[in-house]
């Protein structure tokens, strides 16, 4: 694609208003190459790019558009092309575009519909947001179990085109219950005049219509099919979702966890399109929590002043010790929260993965534990920092890293599980949020454990 | 599905060795359902549930299998079986099986596939690792040109069973060379006797065959085809990329970025599959990293014990002030980690983001800067702690707080697009590895501005 390199001849000739020329050099782009052209332009100036495209184009390129885009968008376009462009849509993406509408708004593009469109969208917009139906398309070819395979090709020359996929054909009784659902590739092959009935073999996956969205991107990842049935729970077949939308949503919802784990609210927008308002609404908040969270550092510490005072060298090790219990929670977490999104772990293995991560947590403290004492034992050579208590001191450096690295690898790997048994996203156990839990837990036992082996030498 | 109470019943059948009565049983049941018992048995027990079911099934169960499993259960069948299910399984499929195996097992393997798989295997595994060519099947639907509709009908019925989907057909030229992809619908409702070559409208994307996987994610963000077509440099069609080949590798590279944020290798194997000795391989070193790194916070406050020893209450602050420069952080660098994945942003951009997370990080240090002043000054109404010197120890704080926080905060933009330029991965810029960073500069920061403010009173 050289579209970078016609882009200015476009602006300028957008600029000259020259539509003629405009029509006809954007006769031949792609709708993914309009979508790029037209995040760099005004939205009056991409009305009048829409205005100069394609019927087909139009709708294909509206579709690739940011929903906020596809907003503001709809504003500046005359309605006779709202009205084509949301006919054409495929139904799921409208549905995503109506729910971004205020009830104002909502009502004047229902109007554009038609009446049929209209149902669609109402009954799709009548699911709970976040379900499978409201990211399911009712462009599917379904056909009677009782037709025979002639029939069902001419009924698909007659409405295939306006289904979302080809590759699967679902089957039904007379009630629209489904029965099955099969590959276009057996009927092809199939005799014309055979009852479709006889290719079916009754194994299929179906969704759940109410089923949280999340269901449908791990139901992909056990199918070889591009597209899988929804039904209520009847078995009444209501729709399909296509493994395109799929992989929208999965990488939606991996960019909300990320977020979440590097302790940001999830944005909506991406990262150059998001305001310097929005920006710090989005980070301040949690920023502010765990500052208050650290602040209990503070606190804590102000107990151990006395000892602090007497035995300064304390105090060096102070970041190195709150850090490791830090990072092995941060690193606990994480594979916790990912685990519970793949569904490779759910709450009721618990107990496994205590037990997997106290003896892993044990270990690693063991590791890094060695090495603060080793530290201490080597620098004692060649500094009087430590003087004659170097031994008592490493040993308290030592352990203390040790039992942090496993305080903090076991809540680390808990709390995630926790905040899914009570309901919330596992995923704001973030790092930094870890990270502050242990901060102070840490300081606490790294304070204990010299007080039991300083007290009479340094304290 | 009610496979959870049939389980039991399985097991027992396989202990007892009832064949008949577990074919019977197992008829029904979908592959994914079969991929899910096999997990739960051996690979002896697995070998015996593939002897039993039939063809179709055992392929499809094959693919769903995790490829460590993969390897183990090809030793255990027997070899008729083995090549029954690496000809039926997709060429896509079967490559990343063989790339597995060592060159011994990999020979074994290539011989038991027909002379075409056997091309078509040694082909694919020609391209580069990690490249579109290694992704690619070969198993699509390409008809010439100057056919009519009818002549690609009765093409498709005779080969179109073995395509990875018949939602689009290719149209090359005599040489073989890709002219446009067109959907089905468009030659189901065409007239039979009209050439192809009037249906086309030139308008289609393609992927480089030796162009890195992750292209192929994007690709598909931008489109609407359940698979888009790869060539050569020249425009030779050599295969497709089908969606759902590409979720997979959307939540396999998602999962490798949320890990190395959490400070982890990325794991190759489902949570619970990862052995004690290998979960510590992957994660030691890096904590191990991290903590030689934290050593250098003990040697930066060696500088400041004579501080330390005069103003004690120093101390208390420092989880506080390392940690807000931490957290701030690794805001940041998750933010623009994920923005570079998702191609939101490129290196280019440098300088626009660092005057984002400039003004952004001054602002969030205003903020906890305030709330550390805040802090400070309240407590000293309740408490003795800071005595006659409040303000400028307040002073201090607050205006510590807000340098370490745009001093994290611009780090930890900054160096995941630092990486990227020096070809890394930016996702190794992880939280724990952005906090370390600025723990050591966050000290000085912190004693720098003590020394400035408090010379002269505490110091």
């Amino acid at each position: 694609m050289e579209i970078e390199v016609e882009k200015p001849l476009i602006f300028a000739l957008i600029d000259q208003g020259e539509k003629n020329q405009l029509a006809e050099r954007l006769e031949t782009w792609l709708p993914a190459e309009l979508a790029e052209l037209c995040a760099d332009l005004s939205t009056q100036e991409q009305a009048l790019v829409f205005s100069l495209i394609d019927r087909e184009q139009a709708y294909q390129t509206f579709e690739l558009l940011d929903l906020n885009a596809q907003v503001l968008l709809l504003d500046a376009l005359r309605n006779r092309q709202v009205q084509l462009i949301l006919n054409d849509m495929s139904a799921d993406n409208r549905t995503a575009l109506l729910e971004q509408l205020d009830s104002e708004q909502l009502n004047k593009l229902l109007k554009l519909l038609t009446q049929k469109e209209r149902r669609v969208a109402l009954s799709l917009l009548g699911y709970p947001e976040d379900s499978i139906g409201r990211l399911m398309t009712p462009d599917y070819i379904a056909v009677n179990q009782d037709w025979t395979v002639r029939e069902v090709l001419d009924y698909i020359r007659r409405v295939g085109e306006k289904s979302e996929t080809l590759d699967v054909i679902y089957i039904v009784d007379d009630m629209g219950y489904l029965m099955d659902d099969i590959n276009i590739g057996d009927i092809l092959l199939a005799d014309d005049d055979q009852p479709v009935k006889e290719l079916l073999d009754g194994k299929f996956t179906s969704l759940l219509v109410t089923a949280d969205e999340e269901v449908a991107v791990n139901a992909f990842s056990n199918t070889t099919r591009v597209a899988v049935p929804v039904t209520d729970a009847g078995g009444l077949l209501l729709g399909i979702i296509t493994v395109d939308d799929v992989l929208d949503l999965a990488k939606k919802e991996d960019t909300e966890d990320i977020q979440k784990i590097g302790a940001v609210e999830a944005l909506e927008d991406p990262y150059m399109d998001v305001g310097l308002g929005e920006m710090l609404r989005k980070r301040a908040p949690w920023l502010v929590v765990l500052f208050i969270g650290e602040l209990f550092t503070a606190s804590a510490m102000g107990f151990f002043e006395n000892e602090i005072a007497k035995a300064v060298v304390l105090a060096l090790f102070i970041p190195l010790i709150v850090s490791s219990g830090g990072n092995s929670g941060s690193q606990a977490s994480t594979l916790i929260i990912r685990a519970l999104a793949l569904g490779e772990i759910t709450i009721g293995d618990w107990w496994k993965i205590m037990r997997r991560e106290i003896i892993t947590g044990a270990l690693l403290g063991l590791i890094l534990g060695l090495l603060g004492f080793v530290r201490v034992g080597v620098w004692n050579v060649f500094t009087e920092l430590y003087g004659q208590h170097w031994l008592p001191i490493g040993l308290t450096i030592g352990l203390s890293v040790a039992f942090v690295v496993l305080w903090g690898t076991v809540m680390g790997s808990m709390m995630p599980l926790l905040l899914k048994r009570l309901g919330a996203d596992p995923a704001t156990s973030s790092a930094p949020f870890i990270a502050t839990l242990v901060d102070v837990t840490g300081l606490i036992i790294y304070f204990s454990i010299a007080a039991l082996l300083l007290t009479g030498s340094l304290l």
